[in-house]
């Protein structure tokens, strides 16, 4: 049985999305945030040394990194979700898949420290926005021109991109002069396992 | 011919290195950084829309993002560097091919960041530093055990995590305290195509 440590308001919620649409057994254990400095409570580095989460557990394995994890994880379920069989859309895929941690949340993290700086922050705020923005508007023209992320079929390349989507939407500017990205988090958002991974994972300010 | 948009002194240099690694014929384009803004100049937009380097083409196609471009050049060798025969090692290497930007870089950008904004940015540097000890805590005990990231030998892995450690050296605190991914860092710099892929990029303020 595959375990999960998911932190709540987090990207570990995209890992419980996964399991639900591949149809996985899984069981999930919750961790807070320090409510003071919002970071993963200590707990976390029994599981893994780096204290991160999502981590996974699966026969004494533990597998960390959210892309990693996607990929462990379709492997398992033998492709579904995976890249579909045309080689555009695979390197679309395999891009996303690389793009929604190292190049989407970079600047998101940015956002998040330079607003915690409060005004002292405020000389930064404006270049950090602009990088963001960037990324919004590239993501815009591409979802006008299909359906999902990798192509014509949903893949776990759009279960990657909704974290740093839904946290574009909450905190980095992403509002209805966008769209085609803004239907692509409702469609997400209406998937019945998106639905029953929120009620497993617990609080979720995202969706 | 393999094209690539080199940004210098940036992450793009380690797309040298592999392809000098797996011996493929390429051509170099090199993009200077705005010397203002340290940011890559708009040129660099007429080869994706993004403006961001590393970016390659291959026969017209356009392939991004380090990690997506690491795994298509390893591909194109027929594996060469890639996974290595042994589930663990794959796993590790799967896990490192993601870790480096999504999950090295982004504290590496914060410093950044709140480093520009000099006095203002202090009250920030103590917990993204922090973040970035963690980091590097880790590794220097995944380095202890093993002579490279995947496992006993040099692969891909080694590649993509050659510019979060030489950022981490030059603005991140990374010294002798950590000796083991000091030696890590010599033991890469002294590679034959390490070299050859300096001297094809032009400046690198890292090595």
């Amino acid at each position: 049985m595959i375990v999960v440590h998911h932190l709540e308001n987090s990207r570990s919620q995209r890992v419980l999305w996964l399991l639900e649409e591949l149809g996985l057994p899984y069981e999930v254990r919750r961790y807070a945030r320090d409510p003071k400095t919002m970071l993963a409570p200590p707990e976390l580095k029994n599981v893994h040394p780096l204290g991160k989460s999502p981590v996974i557990e699966d026969g004494g394995r533990v597998v960390a990194e959210t892309g990693a994890i996607v990929e462990y994880l379709v492997e398992k379920a033998e492709g579904r979700l995976g890249p579909p069989p045309n080689r555009e859309a695979v390197l679309r895929y395999r891009h996303f898949l690389h793009y929604a941690e190292g190049s989407m949340m970079p600047p998101l993290l940015a956002l998040l420290v330079v607003g915690r700086l409060g005004m002292l922050g405020k000389p930064a705020r404006a270049p950090v926005q602009a990088m963001l923005d960037g990324h919004l508007d590239w993501l815009e023209g591409e979802i006008a021109t299909r359906d999902w992320f990798a192509g014509d079929e949903f893949t776990a390349a759009d279960i990657m991109m909704s974290f740093p989507l839904e946290a574009s939407r909450s905190r980095g500017g992403l509002d209805e002069s966008r769209p085609h990205l803004i239907d692509w988090l409702e469609r997400i958002h209406a998937r019945p396992a998106y639905g029953e991974a929120l009620a497993k994972g617990g609080a979720y300010a995202y969706a």
